[in-house]
């Protein structure tokens, strides 16, 4: 297994969101994190970076520019 | 190190795009891959699934509802 830590970009900072995420499935501009321990986080954001080599998935809030 | 293989949803079909993909990097609206053996893949399209359990990451093509 390769689960790995997902991190949220805020502010400029980098935050730990969840720890061993092993499943991320997108739901429109949702992303629902699962992991190894059955906790599961929902999120609007999108990713920035999956670096499997470090174990760290990089999520970004999307700056909301549209306005309808 | 957790390579995984990157799939592309295409007419309902998964194909294998790029193997032992070990980091992804989101350029705007294209996905950039890496390999660990060096290849190098940029793709228009969106993440669907994200599977570090079975090694997976399923792409699908966007579809362009939006007309400018």
């Amino acid at each position: 297994m390769c689960q790995s830590n997902v991190y949220l970009i805020q502010n400029g900072k980098e935050k730990l969101l969840l720890e061993e995420v092993i499943l991320i499935e997108f739901q429109g501009k949702k992303i629902l994190l699962k992991s190894i321990f059955g906790e599961e986080e929902i999120i609007e954001a999108k990713i920035k970076t999956i670096d499997l080599f470090r174990h760290r998935i990089i999520l970004e809030k999307e700056t909301h520019s549209q306005r309808n």
